[in-house]
C-alpha cells in the first residue's frame, strides 16, 4: 500500500515536501488555510487547523500527520492521538516548540546550555532581571512568535507594559553576546535512529534568516561535535520525530547556547535540497513514516542559501527569471508560489562549490536579481 | 504572471516535471489518460489525447503545450498551432519522432551518420536488403514503436509477412555491430540557445533501457565532441525545442550512428535529477518557456541510474523500502506511482561517486532490493 502523509499547513515547507513525496512514491495530502496556498498542488482540504472537526476529517485515512508549522492547538493534537492517529512529532514534543517558557524549563532541567532566563509576571520581575544582567535583555512572548515577531530588546520595565497589559505569558533572556548564529538540524525516527547534517551558520537580518552557509565555516571538530550532541539530546529526550532544528548562539566566549527549537523542516536546512545527499524534506517524510533515514553528506564543499524576499520592485518573481537565470546558470532557484509582498519570503536560491567567497557571491547575485531586498 | 505549462500525457516523465515546476514557481497542468496516472497530482484533465476537443479545452489558458510522449496526432498539433497555442516541440519536429521513415530520410539528407536503411513495401524489398547486408537486418514499423516494441531482427522475408499483411509502413536497417549504445541529450530553446549534458552509455536489456552510466566511460574528447555535434545539428536543423535525446550506436569500427530520436525528457537522462546541476526535467520546462537554460555539469564524477522494474515479487514498491533504504542510504530513489506489473518501469535508482565499480554496485543493489527483475 502507498503510505499517506497528511501535512497540516500549506506553506513553503509543505510545498517542498511534495517533490520528496513524489520521489519516494508516497501520497502527500495537505490541509491548507487558503486556496492558492504555497502547497496548494497537494491540498486535499482547505480549512482552519484550529477547528477540530476540520482536522479530524482531514486525518481520516492518513498513515501519519505531520506539520508545516507548530501552531496546531494541543487539544486537537491530543484528540488525534486518542483516536489512534500517528502524530509526528507528537503533542508533548510540539508543546515545547509552542511555549518558550516550557522549552526553557525543560532544556534547563536537561542541563543543556541556554541563555540566563526568567519568567516575567510583573514589571518588577523584569526590572530585577535587568538589574542583574547589565540593564539590557531580550523579552519574548512565550507563544506565537516567529521570524522576529514576539521578541524585543528592552532596557526598562516600561518596555514590557503593553505585553503585560495584554496578559501574555512572557520570559526574559540575557542579551547574549554572540559571534554568530548556528543551526544544527537532525532527524529522528520513532524507532530511535538519528542522523544530522553538518552544523550551519545562519545570518539573520531584521530577525529573519537571510543567508545560510553550510557547513558553518571553521566548525570542524569541537563546535560540530557539541552542536550535534545538543541536538541529539534534545531530539531523544524530548522524543522528537521528524526533523528538529536547534538554533544556537556561538558566544564570544566560545560557548554554544540553545536559542530556539523548531520541530519541522527549517529555513536553515533549505540548502540540503541541492547541497546534501538527502534533503531535509525527504528526511522528514522518511522519519515520520519510520523509514530508514538517508545519508546526510554534503554534495559540495560549500553550499550557500540566500532567501529571496518580496520587495518594492513590482511584478512577480517569474518576471525576473530571464535576467536571473541567464546571469546565474549554476544557481538553483526555489520559488514558493507566493505574492511578492515586501519582506515576505517568496523563495530561495542555493549555490554550491569549492570557493566560499565565490559561492556566496553567486547565491547573492541570483537572489538580488530575483527579489529586490535580498542582496542586503 | 505565473507561466503555465500544459503537458500532454500523464506518465513518469510528466510526473518528474512536477518537482521542477514547483522549484521554478511555474504552474504545470497535465492531460492524463487515466485517473491515478503517474502524474495524477498535476492532472487537470483526464481524457484522450487523440480527441481534438479534449486537447483544445485542455490547452485553453496555458502558455505552452509540451509532451510526456510523442503520440499526439499531427492533425491535433496543427490545429493547436493554428489557434495560436505555442506547441514545443512543434508539429514538424515531432513528426520526425513519430515516423522513423521520415526521420531516416531527414537525417540522411542532413548528412548525419545513420545505419544503412531502406523502406520496405514488399517482401521482395526486404529480401533485396537482406541479400546486400549479410542476410540479417532489423525490421521496424515506422510508427508506434517504443521500448523494443515494433522492432525485430529478421533473416528472411517471411519475418515481415504479418506486418506487411497489416499494411504497416516498414523500414529495414542494417544490423549494426556496435560496441555499446550511447545517448546524447541536449536542450534547445526557441531563441536558439542549446546546451548539452555529457554523452552517456546506456545498457539495454530486452529492448528496454536498464542502466545508464554518466558520463559514458572513455568518452572524453572525440566521441563526446561528435555526439554533441550530431545532437546540436539535429536540434537546430529540425527546430526541436525542449529536450532532445539522440540514441547512438558506437560501432566496432569507431563510428557513431544515430539510432533513435526522442523529443522530450528521456530515460537516459534520469540521472540528471541527482547527477547534474540542472535536471532534464527542469531544463525541458525552461526550454519550452524560452527561459535561459541551466548549467549541465556533473555533480559527481560518475552517476549510475538503474531502472526498477515490476516483477514476480508481489507487493508494492513501498513494501520493499525498509530493506532498500536501510541497505543503500546514499542512493536516490524515484518512484513512478505505478502498479508493479512484471517488466514495467516503476521507478529508478541513482547513485553517484568517484569509483565507477562501486557506484554501479550501489545503484544495482538498491534497484535489486526494490524490484525483483532489476538486478539482472
Amino acid at each position: 500500500m502507498t503510505p499517506i502523509v497528511g501535512v497540516i499547513g500549506g506553506g513553503q515547507l509543505a510545498r517542498m515536501m511534495i517533490p520528496a513525496a513524489l520521489g519516494l512514491g508516497i501520497e502527500i495530502r495537505v490541509l491548507a488555510e487558503i486556496d492558492g496556498s504555497s502547497a496548494g498542488l497537494a491540498a486535499t482540504t482547505v480549512g482552519d487547523y484550529r477547528d477540530e472537526g476540520t482536522v479530524l476529517r482531514f486525518a481520516e485515512g492518513v498513515d501519519v500527520i505531520t506539520f508545516d508549522h507548530e501552531h496546531v492547538p494541543q487539544a486537537i493534537l491530543s484528540t488525534l492521538v486518542e483516536r489512534g492517529v500517528a502524530v509526528r512529532p507528537g503533542p508533548h514534543a510540539l508543546l515545547l516548540a509552542q511555549d518558550k517558557i516550557l522549552m526553557r524549563e525543560r532544556l534547563s532541567a536537561l542541563g543543556l546550555p541556554v541563555p540566563d532566563w526568567a519568567r516575567v509576571g510583573t514589571a518588577d520581575d523584569l526590572a530585577a532581571f535587568l538589574d542583574s544582567h547589565g540593564g539590557t535583555a531580550v523579552l519574548k512572548t512565550a507563544t506565537g512568535g516567529y521570524d522576529g515577531k514576539g521578541v524585543r530588546v528592552v532596557t526598562d520595565a516600561a518596555g514590557a507594559a503593553d505585553w503585560l497589559g495584554e496578559g501574555y505569558p512572557l520570559l526574559v533572556e540575557e542579551l547574549v553576546h554572540f559571534r554568530r548564529e548556528l543551526a544544527q538540524l537532525v532527524a529522528r525516527r520513532p524507532s530511535g535512529e538519528i542522523v544530522g547534517w553538518p552544523v550551519v551558520e545562519s545570518v539573520q537580518r531584521d530577525g529573519v534568516c537571510a543567508e545560510v552557509i553550510a557547513p558553518a565555516p571553521a566548525s570542524a571538530g569541537k563546535i560540530s561535535d557539541v552542536a550535534f550532541d545538543i541536538a541529539t539530546t534534545v531530539a531523544s529526550e524530548l522524543d522528537v520525530t521528524g526533523v528538529l532544528a536547534v538554533e544556537l548562539f556561538e558566544t564570544t566566549d566560545d560557548r554554544l547556547l540553545v536559542n530556539e527549537l523548531a520541530m519541522r523542516p527549517h529555513n536553515t536546512g533549505h540548502w540540503t535540497i541541492d547541497g546534501s545527499t538527502t534533503s531535509q524534506f525527504e528526511q522528514h517524510l522518511r522519519a515520520v513514516l519510520d523509514l530508514p533515514l538517508g545519508a546526510t553528506g554534503c554534495r559540495d564543499e560549500w553550499s550557500v542559501m540566500v532567501n529571496v524576499l518580496g520587495g518594492p520592485v513590482t511584478g512577480s518573481l517569474t518576471d525576473r527569471y530571464p535576467a536571473a537565470l541567464a546571469d546565474q546558470p549554476t544557481v538553483k532557484l526555489h520559488a514558493y508560489g507566493k505574492d511578492p509582498r515586501p519582506g515576505r519570503k517568496i523563495g530561495h536560491a542555493t549555490a554550491g562549490g569549492d570557493d566560499l567567497d565565490e559561492v556566496v557571491w553567486r547565491a547573492r547575485a541570483a537572489a538580488a536579481l530575483l527579489g529586490s531586498e535580498a542582496a542586503g
